[in-house]
């Protein structure tokens, strides 16, 4: 049985104990029905009350194609609220593979204690070791150094100096195969690393596969279908997902008016023709060198939508630049070249800061005149002060409510204290209900409706609420699994795979609608886990300013009816 | 009938209505019940939505000694729930004068609109001024040269440049007679004046009295009974109010063990002969000049509560310091001088700033590294930084919850986002269990339980829920008369005196217990707004380390079971 591996931080005591009752749960539907038993809500975030949780999904450490996201929760620093993120790297499968489903990091070390602390699993056990010398070192730096002591395959899931600062705009990071950065990016999540002083988890890969199937072999069909599905789909892989990643869609979301510009006053971007995927593609394929695109982030992954981004000598300077990136990092504070973009992303992503909330923090901070909208190195300028711990990086550093705070600006591109990310709601009315409503605010994974324009029209008023609502519960229900995004799209062909893949791995029988059935408990047991830590239903909404101010080119604001909006609740 | 004011500063258009049902309620009574009917719970306090409300009380404009306060309310920028807070100073009596129970501002200047505005209320009407040579300016001064414009005996109430720059720390200043300031200081209702761009009130005093009357005949005797009350104690007066204003609390609040003392680490104060009132009033009397004890704030007051604090050279430093002041910005940053705590105190005046908010936000920047604790220059040179507006400055301005998320320090003295006032509540339990339930966070006014800790002592575990549920409701009906806090101890001694005053204004016959249960309405009528705007009853409760960690003499935690605190609740 999967184990579940807590980790005192005030007794520096680790105990191992069987998944349980939790067994049929990973990731974010693990956390949600664990923080439900053992996290008071309303606990201090950042108080010795809170857990830190880090779970595979239900197909960690398999060789499935693209079903090993790492999942990171507790009780969120920025909303305030329950909180599941989920990255790429390998981290999830090298747990997965050790028998564990989940570590929980419980307690603060004691006053005093100023040590930074490395939690290392490998054949000879878990441990904890002080590591004082990664202190304050950047996320790119510190998976170097741990992978140089621990060898190149090791898993590492590590805090940058944002989260070390305790900033609420901090993620946490995992190493992808090719040592760069990835991100369980929202939430604050690194605030909560940095409050129990690890600095990481390392996890040197198993010799044997402790993964355990009820049924392989029925595990096994399923896996294969599946896998040529994304065998079939091949050339169309190849030709967007491989060669764009999610960046494919700027110019899209540019045309239909809802891509955040100029902090959230308009949804189009004069210079999107600069910061687009097929920008980034001809730059690549052009400056050659350390670039390229189609790069793995988890081994075994057949989509590979990751990218390196090179400099006009062909040097890295960044990995991977994704649409959230361009939409937030980019046109919002009206940067137009690519250059300066992916050096942004590349220092945010150092710091370990979430790029959609510090992207929208920078917004506000150029609204209120601290730096101007298009000036890339004044944003870089911006990145010392982040990682110097200057008062002023460390508002930024704190998000987006807290600049806005700070600096006296009222219009902040926020729900539940968390930025939007790269859809203004005004024109991607969907989504503004899955902002006002969803448990943990402005978020781009739970209940995203641009997939779905197809289905309802972004400007329309009516279907939004029912939209968001299926979307919310959907996407709930695969968090269980770790799948990415690209895989899900595959999958939904045939959805009788989900319950076929669970059913190998845990030996639950379900339909489909059971299946689904799992979302809605998901995301009820996180609502209700919010109106207990004091997030009320007062705040199901979007600010107020998005209701009265219209958003060019569309002219939009947000105007769904209360109704239609509350229609989104699950 | 009395007459509300509204002055919507969107379109700058001032209209005039009878109070109406309102006629009953004055100050905190007024301001609770005309939020529930027109104020959007869930509206953003800074945003278009929210109202500045300047109420008088009931007894304002009659001569009846001690009753001329004035009353601020609004949604709080500072704890997202309701706000009343009360000053001194002249202007209710001046507003009473010219028959207006309550200015109401609404909406929001437009976009670009930089002007500051000045109210005007005089003999021709009622008019806004653009003065944009006020803008930034102290408090202090702003207040001189208003009076310098309008005249001497004109009433003011302005903002100082810590409520225009928004800071969420800002209260509203109300000028004295001698034009010193007084304050509606908590809550942050100087940033909510701010977002509307008021900059000030002037109201040249009316040549009519248009204060009306149900019964003077009965209410001229209900004021001469109370003020022969006054009359016969004033003996006492002379050598406790005159002399120490609340000053002379400070020594006893030491003994007890919950004086604020750095950072609400300790309750008590090794420098305290330094700072207490025995040494004020030591120190003005030995340097003279401008120094003098025994100063009114409002015309025809008999307890004259007030003092100037003079330096060496008998100059004024500040005037009044009082125990909030010596509590907050004295031992709680180890200052033990009394002359860096009269310019830090008078500092925080002019940058029109709450002293307890700020002196909190100040402990916790010296926690965080930023000062010494003790250093009183260090903290002088802090308030240049809130003056200029720099990130720093505009940290600490925003309060203790801003401060301590900015700089990493989770341990804060703060309930609804509210800094705690004087008395530590470890070691003063029933103003724990105030500051845990009552709807304004952590307040000394609303329910201060140090005045009876002969009835239930401080450190008892039983007994402070009922205490405190008691005081908030007496203080809740009080509130209503607009008398300060010194009168109403001799009032108590006859509360039919209550129901005689209110009679003879507004023709309400009712009995002591029906004179209470207003208060009781009140508070509700404030907890179920708070309720809808998002302030749950998980916020009920007081920051975790004062469960956990013992305050030095005593060594109390905060040791109330739930039920008891609950017990608070109005």
């Amino acid at each position: 049985m999967a184990k579940i591996v807590r980790i005192d931080m005030g007794a520096k005591k680790i105990t191992q104990e069987d998944a349980g009752k939790y067994t049929p749960y990973g990731s974010r539907g693990f956390i949600a029905r664990f923080m439900k038993d053992e996290v008071d809500p309303a606990c201090e975030p950042l108080g010795i009350h809170n857990k830190l949780i880090i779970a595979t999904g239900l197909l960690g450490g398999t060789m499935t194609s693209s079903s090993g996201r790492l999942s990171v929760g507790g009780k969120s620093p920025l909303t305030n609220g329950i909180k599941e993120a989920s990255s790429g790297g390998t981290a999830a499968n090298d747990l997965a593979r050790h028998g564990i489903r989940a570590l929980v990091f419980e307690g603060l070390p004691e006053k005093g204690d100023q040590s930074s602390y490395v939690l290392v699993i490998d054949g000879e056990g878990i441990r904890l070791e002080v590591m004082d010398d990664l202190r304050l070192v950047g996320a790119q730096d510190t998976i170097l150094r741990l992978r140089e002591k621990f060898g190149d395959r090791a898993g590492v899931i590590c805090n940058g100096p944002a989260g070390e600062y305790m900033m609420r705009g901090a993620g946490v990071v995992c190493a992808s195969v090719d040592s760069s950065m990835r991100f369980a990016a929202r939430g604050g999540l690194g605030a909560l690393m940095g409050s129990k002083h690890v600095k990481a988890v390392v996890i040197v890969p198993s010799k044997e596969d402790r993964v355990e199937y009820f049924d392989k072999a029925a595990y096994t069909e399923a896996s294969k279908e599946y896998q040529q599905m994304l065998v079939d789909a091949y050339p169309t892989i190849q030709k967007s997902n491989q060669l764009y990643g999610t960046t494919g869609m700027t110019k899209i979301v540019d045309e239909l008016g809802f891509l955040p510009t100029r902090n959230f006053t308009r949804g189009s971007f004069e210079g999107v023709e600069n910061i687009c995927g097929e920008k980034m593609v001809e730059l690549i394929q052009a400056r050659g060198g350390e670039g390229k695109t189609g790069v793995a982030c988890m081994n075994g992954c057949m989509i590979r939508c990751s990218s390196i981004f090179p400099d006009e000598n062909g040097k890295k300077i960044c990995s991977t630049v994704q649409y959230e990136n361009i939409a937030l990092l980019g046109s919002n504070l009206c940067i137009d070249n690519f250059d300066d973009l992916a050096r942004l992303n590349h220092q945010v992503n150092d710091l370990g800061l979430d790029a959609i909330e510090t992207g929208a923090a920078l917004g506000v901070a150029a609204e209120a005149g601290l730096v101007k909208f298009g000036d890339g190195p004044g944003f870089l300028k911006l990145m010392d002060e982040i990682r110097a711990g200057t008062p002023l990086g460390r508002v930024i550093g704190n998000g987006t409510r807290v600049t806005g705070e700070v600096f006296g600006i009222n219009d902040l591109p926020t729900s539940k204290n968390q930025a939007f990310p790269g859809y203004d709601p005004r024109a991607l009315k969907g989504n503004g209900v899955t902002f006002a409503v969803n448990p943990m605010g402005g978020d781009h994974t739970l209940g995203n409706c641009y997939g779905s324009r197809g289905q309802v029209p972004p400007l329309a008023t009516e279907g939004q609420g029912d939209l968001s609502r299926n979307t919310q519960v959907q996407m709930a229900a695969l968090e269980n699994l770790g799948f990415c995004i690209f895989a899900r799209s595959y999958l939904f062909k045939k959805p009788e795979l989900f319950t076929q893949l669970v059913f190998g791995i845990t030996g639950q029988q379900m339909t489909v609608d059971e299946f689904w059935a799992q979302g809605t408990e998901t995301t009820r047991i996180e609502r209700e886990f919010n109106i207990a830590s004091g997030i009320s239903p007062a705040m199901d909404r979007l600010p107020e300013y998005m209701y009265r101010e219209p958003l060019p080119p569309t002219g939009h604001v947000f105007d769904l009816t209360e109704e239609e909006v509350l229609k989104g609740i699950v």
